[in-house]
């Protein structure tokens, strides 16, 4: 057999893709993604590989610490090292060493928090890289043009993500260009992508109900693979987040997977689960590794605390991860005192493994059908902190 | 059995300190060297762990990579997290995760390069530590005791390292006051050393052949169990640093091991070996490894450098450390370009691996009596740079 005979086989195997429910408890649900790359499982918390690397991890920890998805990053990778360089190179699974799923989210949230000199119109957002100073234009075709150079298995619509408080009717405003943004993201990703890959639509509209509403009944009509909730998480507490949870999610289909983008604390991740959240993303766990901040199943943990100075203790002997149960708290709080490299490796790998586990233990929960126990158990020992000044 | 008949047994277990040579071919020789916590094949290169880690390198990667046996630094450790604690935490090897041979250094190099408002006397150094400005006194005594506490397996004498360029008399002086240092290293480990630890003396002289002759003979009569060559790659020029070996290692015993401070490059290694030399400790490959260096089989090469910005080729077919041959030069190039932890953290192993497989190599040629062979084809292919500009 030649090797070109492979060919219309492999193709063959690539599933399309699927969202399959297991289980529901109350709101919650467990279920699995299908894609030809491999299953999600979901709930799913995705690590964040910001410039197609989960920072200070290896690929391999991050899989072995179960994750089934990573997120890259379409803003910064089209800068550096550029999108067409990774379509060359043999696209971002290859490129970063990760054979498993990859969400790329569009750039959208990135460009107006981090680029300069925006000018955004119809077409799209025109700015300057943070990096080189080098002019781009971010359309929605663009961004699913990105997304495809980069082989993305889950792609997102770029929307106008706004800075919060801001008016009602400025709300609308980015909430239906985003919609029309929408219309012409799938119609970009319907000539460029491929069949075994997804595209999800981006719920906005601020804090507003009626907005989220209507965005969300609006893209459904647009009958997408998944449906995001955009603009959340950007300083708005969670009681105002969960209430837009909650006016939004029974405007979504029970058949469609459902990601919170940008989410969050451990408490986070439990209420929205329990308003029927499926997927997330956040660099939390390896931000806050690399500044000394460790999440446990006893709480929150900051290593530079001096009373972990003489500590012996693993940082987390209820976790199933080497750099929580083979290293001291004293030597962990040696690390990050003297800013070594292998602190901040080892508490981003505990984390990105706590937060797996974190995931796992919910859907074990929700299967089981004692998600309702598991939240009260858990939510606020979880968040919980270290007594200050210690 | 109870567990505290278990302690005769495991004692007993400790060898004592034992250097065995296997093979000679010219001057090279390859051996090993026994320790109650492992052998030491020689000759060896010992990665540098100065604040009780291998900068970016997780100790399983260390091991797996061939080495047998790190360094630590008593100026550093001694001042953060302190002595006293890592001996309450259960010593070095323990809070580091290194159940192999440690070699610490007595601080002496370091105290004269890093620390502030140094007092040199007969009795020892009093200085002021770079890190928080908190005084104290290094004296013979006080470098054994700090190394005991650690835990070290081979421990070395407290002696004066002068810059150089430097007059003859000055050299001479501090060589003299070296060798008082050392009879009273060697008292004070006798005292608090344990049977199964080792301390070596430590040559030194600069680049005075009279002055290395004169220190190597005085340490022999004192009869230590290995002896360094100190005070050399402080920017003499790899000539003169052979030169000064060549004078001094006829007056070393064969039966004994030798130990090259603070070196080198992988020529510095081979022409080393070539003259005698069985142990090494240098921070160039993690340090070059940080700064996007890569020492491979065809040479260094920068990471850096525009021209691998999409060379899909790994960075060293001929390597079998995984991040030599699992990841593309244009994703390390990417890495190191960002900023990245993983460009750090992947060069570092890799470079750490090198210098391992480097030794390896050079034992099994020594044994084979093809040494000359090996130090032909190697030297200068190892030292081999990209051209410039590239």
């Amino acid at each position: 057999m030649s090797a070109i005979d492979l060919e219309p086989a492999a193709a063959s195997q690539a599933a399309p893709f699927r969202f399959k429910l297991a289980a529901t408890d109350g709101a919650a649900r467990s279920g699995a993604i299908a894609t030809s790359r491999g299953e999600i499982r979901t709930p799913a918390f995705m690590p964040v590989g910001t410039a197609a690397t989960i920072k200070a991890v290896y690929p391999d920890q991050v899989r072995a610490a179960g994750a089934d998805i990573v997120l890259g990053n379409t803003y910064h990778l089209m800068l550096r090292p550029g999108a067409e360089r990774i379509r060359r190179l043999g696209g971002l699974h290859a490129f970063m060493r990760w054979d498993h799923p990859i969400l790329t989210d569009s750039g959208g949230f990135q460009v107006m928090s981090l680029a300069n000199l925006r000018k955004l119109t119809e077409e799209g957002v025109a700015f300057q890289s943070h990096i080189d100073g080098s002019r781009h234009m971010l359309t929605p075709e663009r961004a699913i043009e990105v997304q495809c150079q980069l082989g993305a298995d889950i792609q997102m619509q770029l929307d106008e993500c706004i800075a919060l408080p801001a008016e009602h009717g400025e709300v609308a405003r980015a909430m239906e260009l985003s919609l029309r943004w929408a219309d012409r993201s799938k119609a970009a990703f319907e000539q460029l992508g491929d069949p075994a890959q997804a595209l999800f639509g981006i719920v906005q509209g601020g804090t507003f109900a009626d907005l989220r509403r209507h965005s969300a009944e609006a893209l459904v009509e647009r009958d997408l693979s998944g449906y995001a909730v955009g603009g959340l998480a950007v300083g708005e507490g969670q009681e105002a987040m969960l209430a837009t949870l909650e006016a939004t999610l029974p405007y979504l289909p029970t058949t469609k997977p459902r990601y919170l983008m940008g989410v969050g604390t451990p408490s986070d991740l439990i209420e929205a689960v329990a308003r029927g959240i499926d997927m997330f993303d956040c660099v939390m766990p390896t931000r806050s590794g690399r500044h000394g901040q460790a999440f446990t199943w006893g709480g929150r943990v900051n290593l530079k605390n001096a009373r972990h100075a003489e500590d012996a203790n693993p940082l987390d002997s209820l976790s199933k991860c080497p750099a929580a149960t083979e290293y001291s708290r004293a030597y962990l709080h040696h690390l990050m005192r003297s800013g070594e490299y292998l602190g901040a490796m080892l508490l981003s790998w505990s984390n990105t493994w706590f937060y797996q586990e974190l995931m796992q233990a919910m859907r074990e929960a929700i299967c089981a059908g004692r998600f309702d126990a598991f939240r009260s158990t858990w939510r606020d020992r979880l968040n919980s902190t270290e007594p200050a000044g210690q």
